[in-house]
């Protein structure tokens, strides 16, 4: 166990890079895992943790939960209550941070021939909203989850977060463009999510396996070469003055639909 | 229309403190809906709006827009970028603000007891909930929403801007309790949202109307006295590890099954 009191030391350069640049984490192969919750639910999926840090108190309050996290660390780093704070992306921090090394959970592609269902998500841009559709996604069982590159990154903090350890357990993979990989995978039945009165209800479809339906941008919904390469447009009939749901309400009622 | 060049002015304070306290908001009978969208909401759903505050450069870019708006305000009002920075609540300002006197769409309870579907929220916390919640809630078509006095308040400038103006449009009331408003309305076939998987699942109840769902607490779900006051628990089938639904997540599901 190291001893960490300066601001400056380069670990918690590291932690701090890590926490704001989605580059940093990709060039570095790690990620930051905030709170007692996420870094338990971390070593219980057998994620690999490069280091852990904590604080004086947290060590004391959470004394099984950080013995745990330490014996799964490759490294411990015990650090005071403000350096603490420098380095935390939350309000009320409890005092326990993991740098996780990037998982490596890509489902099979093999699998995909055969049977499953799938969410492909087309540039979503808050993380809020993914981590929620990740939790979603877990919750009700999907089985797993294509991104666009250009959706936000997995790894930001609060992704990670918002999905309440889903990260760690639902299998994903990042294409380049989801358009491409369904051109690649025909096998699939395609639904791409539209506001669109001429589209098929969600109720209408039977979703038959294996299939992805596939949901849009906050703002300006799945483009057009998404929605080209789709078999069907589906959409959830809406009543009143609203234009349209939050991604991540639309994405549970579609996953909902898709899986119960 | 009224120039204000300076921070200190009364009215850049009252808004201020109209942005940032409850309790502030209520005692004045006011609220804030700022960005564009929001206000055109508000003047189309004929609320009642006491002033608009506008830049420059707003007056410019959105000049039918604001005009609207500067016809339904009491005065308007034009001020510098920076002091709007100053008023603001979000990281992009439009530059386009209202103060809007309280609302007044409680719903009718007569109604009740011949038809409808509701739901009621008991002690949700997070304003980016409640705001997603009233904006489904109007999406999907619910006739009403009762919140428990202890829900956090539907005046919040991240409720009225998540809800993408269903604040505005969507009848609603408070009540000092949910099971004391159930223990009156017993008309009312009340369901309970509970993560127990001896409840029933929400595809095996038929939400015969009028009805009522109710949606707990995010982190510890329902009062206890607030589900002994229903009628039946109802629950959301789950997989995985996922321990639960984020609570507008859960809304949304249930509020789909109730409605479709």
């Amino acid at each position: 166990m190291v001893r960490i009191s300066s601001k400056d030391n380069p670990l918690i350069k590291h932690i701090i890079k890590l926490n704001k640049s989605s580059k940093y984490r990709r060039v570095n192969g790690e990620f930051i895992a905030e709170g007692l919750r996420v870094c338990r639910d971390a070593a219980l999926s057998d994620a690999k943790i490069s280091a852990l840090i904590i604080t004086d108190s947290a060590q004391d309050k959470y004394a099984e939960d950080t013995a745990l996290l330490s014996d799964k660390a490759d490294k411990t780093y015990v650090v005071s209550e403000s350096v603490f704070e420098h380095i935390c992306d939350t309000k009320s921090p409890q005092g326990v941070l993991c740098i996780i090394k990037t998982l490596d959970n890509p489902f099979l592609f093999g699998k995909i021939k055969s049977n499953g269902k799938f969410l492909a998500l087309d540039n979503i841009q808050d993380p809020s909203n993914l981590g929620t559709i990740l939790r979603t996604a877990e919750a009700i069982g999907i089985d797993g989850i294509i991104m666009s590159a250009d959706t936000c990154d997995i790894y930001s903090p609060k992704v990670v977060r918002g999905s309440m350890g889903a990260v760690f357990r639902v299998p994903y993979t990042v294409v380049s463009s989801i358009a491409e990989f369904l051109s690649e995978h025909k096998e699939l039945n395609s639904y791409a999510a539209v506001v669109d009165s001429d589209a098929y209800s969600v109720t209408e479809i039977g979703f038959t396996e294996p299939c992805v339906a596939v949901i849009g941008n906050e703002g300006n919904g799945l483009k057009p070469e998404t929605v080209e390469s789709c078999d069907k447009k589906i959409t959830i009939p809406m009543k009143g003055r609203a234009e349209s749901l939050n991604a991540s309400i639309a994405a549970g009622i579609i996953i909902w639909e898709m899986v119960k």
